[in-house]
């Protein structure tokens, strides 16, 4: 299949001021498109894409501003199908855009290699995010509004198509909520009521009024309509592209489940499911057989985003042997960062102040977008500013970001760069207790699609890791600590991703100790309590944990005997530990002790948890004695 | 420090028909308690439990139908401090009703090896869910007034006290939809606007108004009061706690943020801190100096659970051979289960058709609670079923439960006994694409404290492993197949959990294969391959992936010469393959090829996307070959 975009050629049929009749034509060739598709496919969604065709064949020929030609034009509106399995709706619209040819939307829609997946994701240009979990195109899109309206200062207007199942997600309240807090009226929401979820009728069914008080009191304007009456939707979109309240706009839209083809109309068990041939045969008679016309809508007016002239500024620096939290080096770091790139942003869930975050919202309030306590918010507007060229750190408390864990998932899959910083890791953070410690965030991250898993162990690698990640593609992690550590480098040290750095060596050590973060420095005071015994320990910083410096740890084991202690104030599972263990699989024989967090950890201080969770100095040590004992 | 209950001795002070004035003094000393225990532990939130000290003292003294001699009495009241981090508030209501001694508080308070923690948890037996990670505690709460309206049929009250701040979470929208759906007017909310975050104003500030109409919007009775008029609480509480319209109550109190102490009241800067003594002792002067109170308040009616009989059910059995899917088998096995164990609920997320969760509703439709998509509510409502003896089964697609990994692991906290089920797993799913394609959930769960991760391969061994989790503590989690693949053991087959199957052996085995899932059936393809070319592999099913039979995986090694192939429909990390490496690190030295999903899959039939992962049969037998090949 090729898949070459194809330029737009000839007059359109439809554009920007034909008639409504005209619309209804392209309407009924975007339902006709649906079920030719996934009949072909054997397998999508034709009936969550015939309920919402007539609002979309009126958005796409008269309201939405968007080059079809040239997808990155800045000034383009911006459209995302939250409800991600109406794919074959969006993809006959990039057919009768004229970008997608018929033979791609028929033949390569859902087949191995192709571009028009199951669900949408930006292997297609005109597609900037993944969906297909649902409640995250909006809160995504909130972040392209944010952008637009605070950042690039531009006139696009952000339209996400929503399902009405998915306003059963937290995450999508947590959006309207955002949207509300930071007027987005620039955002505005196409909500299709079509009744039927997957399985039966959604919890509110056609209750239009309660989807729109619910909207209201989350600060949106609602304008509820028919969503099959042309006129009623134009006039809606209409008012939503105009809006200039400081409200975004809801427009909830009572649907058909299956519109246009009476067989399977409002009916249940047609989820999900393509239509057996006989009845898309049937299907597209009704609906008055295949068209091909082509749609142009209005074009958007020129303009450039706004930006703003990079500064100099110094990176932070410390003094050997100060003691400081990595997580204040994280904020030090960003904040001079950010002068010195514009496109730098920070976004915090109402925990600045511990994450150190707050110090870019000194210099660059305006660069610094306050999430409150909504994790999933956090990384979803993360990636709507990812979208629009932006460089996002979002940080929380490490151990939050597990709430996010769907978005940084889909994050991967929309090839966004997301930067992730969570602070106050495992045990080390003491009185607050488990609720607050990351114990099981680098299993996570490691976990994703091409991720990059970071956790510095000093001031200086960690503003060095923070630059690091500016270029870093897809989703970089850094993971800091909440207390304050001797400083252990010097600020012209480099840090590369992939990375190690031998911080203790002597020509006869006999163990390697691997250590990052709080474990480092206690692997650094085990050296000294074993060199007080004669025992020489190589000392491993192991501040890249994905991508991990293989060669650098077969290095050391080579020079140790393959002796390897490695600690980490993590689970067992999925951390630093396996990351080293699965690296050296199959390699030289080793002779092994992995420390980690085993039980569950109660309050106290971070060293009396270190100590009972077996990952402190003395522990390690240990560890290190019984690797060399005779067996 | 003891932590011996105190018995309830001598006359209380203060009971439900005590005067309004006593109850305020009954107030001053929560407040002074929370004061005293934090400034003693040098952290904790008093600022933010003195807010809702009033609250808190009028609901124990006056409404909250609880036996603190028996916190197991089945008529109790639940109350759950969904913003745990006001623990000062908590422990010292525990004081207040003599269960836990002052020297506790004080001297015990955020002490390691202490139940007094940073934040609640069930270490304490009057707590049912730990809280700390915000907006959990009403989800959970939901789920308990879930069991006594539906199940338990008992007439008590599941009070939640929420913070301002963790109505930014998306999970508490959640847990209000769900309370309005299912009529649940047996549940509290007390919402303590208290105006100040942690890092300054809430979004909403004292908009009190704004709060309710988003209740009201949500389902919700809204009551806004005047958090400090001893009588508007009373009043609001009194209506709550009678309240039979079918709607859950939430309680809109305006508080001031360290009420009680004039100097930091309504200030900020004071979140999250303990007063220094000079000011901790100004403060209790101003508050009327140390009390020793007891209370006593309503005791709960006398009543038993609603309890079912079990039945007689035969689990489910297959023929050899036919081809089931795993996901379908874990339906017919829970349907059956729920006939022989009356305590057995299954909850799901808007797709039982596709889980096939949708047997037991067929069955007991009474125990099974739909949570529509909000997968943070399904386990937030499984959490608390299990808070009252129930064993609920959770299901929805694996891909999924990453937007509830913060609640699988505060349920791990709450030493909750959750059952979760993740249907289509891995590339094997086709034609959807990515986004519904769990790649990262046996590295999530495996890294949830004393977790158990299971991920069968066949019907048979589906239905044992869903008898053994009704019976397994902790989080357990089964990881099922779309596609159907054949039956490999009969029905009297054992599966042990932390066991393992050899399903495929000879004498002269050269190489191991371990699988899971559909890569033990590729595998056995594999084998098949191999002995046409003369090689015989041992194929191991290993069904336990946490805990992991290291000692099966050892004795196939020993036979193979160490080689070992092991193939997983998920990502490089944290899965099947590191759990093998991992368990096997150290021993006798391993030839090793890992093969796992590295790329980021598209669209396209499961064999497809096997293949083009390197998973499937044909790159198994390559593998095999590779190891035997001479080097």
């Amino acid at each position: 299949m090729s898949h070459t975009t194809i330029p737009a050629a000839g007059p359109a049929d439809i554009t920007h001021d034909s008639e409504l009749g005209s619309v209804a034509q392209l309407a009924a060739q975007l339902r006709v498109d649906s079920i030719r598709c996934s009949t072909s496919a054997g397998s999508g969604h034709p009936s969550s894409s015939m309920s919402a065709a007539d609002l979309l064949a009126v958005l796409v020929a008269r309201h939405l501003h968007y080059d079809w030609d040239e997808p990155d034009n800045p000034a383009n509106d911006h459209l995302i199908f939250s409800k991600g399995h109406a794919s074959p709706l969006l993809y006959s619209i990039f057919k009768a855009a004229g970008v997608v040819s018929d033979e791609e939307l028929v033949k390569g829609y859902r087949r191995f290699g192709e571009r028009l997946e199951g669900h949408p994701t930006p292997e297609l240009p005109w597609v900037d995010v993944a969906t297909g979990s649902l409640g995250q195109g909006l809160p995504d899109g909130v972040g392209i509004a944010l952008a637009g309206k605070y950042l690039d200062a531009l006139d696009y207007r952000t339209w996400v198509l929503c399902g009405d199942s998915e306003f059963a997600e937290g995450s999508i309240w947590e959006a309207l909520d955002k949207a509300g807090h930071y007027h987005l009226d620039n955002l505005v929401v196409i909500l299709d009521v079509n009744r039927l979820g997957q399985r039966g009728e959604t919890e509110l069914g056609w209750d239009v009024d309660a989807y729109a008080a619910r909207a209201e009191s989350f600060g949106a304007r609602a304008i509820t309509i028919d969503g099959h009456d042309l006129t009623a939707i134009d006039e809606a979109l209409g008012q939503a592209r105009s809006a200039h309240d400081g409200r975004p706009v809801v427009i909830v839209a009572k649907t058909v489940k299956g519109a246009g083809y009476s067989a399977i109309a409002d009916q249940p068990g047609w989820h999900g499911k393509a239509l057996p041939t006989e009845m898309a045969e049937q299907a597209i008679a009704e609906l008055g057989g295949v068209r091909d016309l082509r749609v142009r809508g209005p074009r958007p007016a020129a303009g450039e985003p706004h930006t703003e002239a990079a500064q100099d500024a110094a990176a932070p620096h410390w003094e050997l042997g100060t003691k400081v939290a990595t997580r204040r080096a994280y904020g030090d770091a960003l904040a001079a960062l950010s002068r010195r790139d514009p496109l730098v942003v920070a976004l915090d869930a109402e925990v600045s102040n511990s994450t150190y975050a707050e110090q870019i919202e000194q210099v660059h309030p305006e660069r610094f977008f306050e999430m409150y306590i909504a994790e999933q918010q956090l990384v979803g507007a993360a990636t709507g500013l990812a979208v629009r060229g932006y460089k996002p750190y979002a940080s929380t408390f490490a151990a939050f970001f597990t709430r996010a864990f769907d978005f940084i998932r889909m994050g991967a899959i929309s090839h966004a760069d997301l930067r992730l910083v969570g602070s106050h890791a495992g045990v080390e953070i003491g009185a607050d207790g488990p609720s607050q410690m990351a114990l099981e965030d680098l299993a996570m991250m490691r976990s994703v699609h091409a991720s990059t898993v970071l956790y510095p162990s000093d001031a200086s690698s960690t503003a060095a890791l923070v630059q690091e990640m500016s270029t870093q593609p897809g989703i970089s992690y850094l993971r800091t600590t909440r207390g304050a550590y001797p400083v252990l480098y010097g600020p012209a040290e480099q840090f590369p991703i992939g990375g190690s750095k031998v911080v203790s060596k002597h020509d006869d050590d006999t163990v390697t100790l691997v250590g990052a973060g709080v474990t480092l420095h206690e692997s650094l005071k085990a050296a000294e309590l074993l060199a007080s015994e004669g025992i020489h320990a190589r000392v491993l910083d192991m501040y890249s944990i994905k991508p991990l410096d293989v060669e650098g740890l077969r290095t050391a084991l080579g020079a140790t005997a393959g002796r390897l202690v490695v600690a980490e104030d993590h689970h067992r599972e999925g951390g630093l530990g396996e990351a080293v263990i699965a690296a050296l699989a199959g390699s030289a024989p080793l002779r092994l002790r992995h420390l980690a967090v085993e039980g569950m950890p109660g309050s106290g201080t971070g060293p009396e948890l270190l100590a009972w969770a077996g990952i402190d100095a003395e522990h390690i040590a240990q560890a290190a004695r019984e690797l060399l004992s005779p067996q």
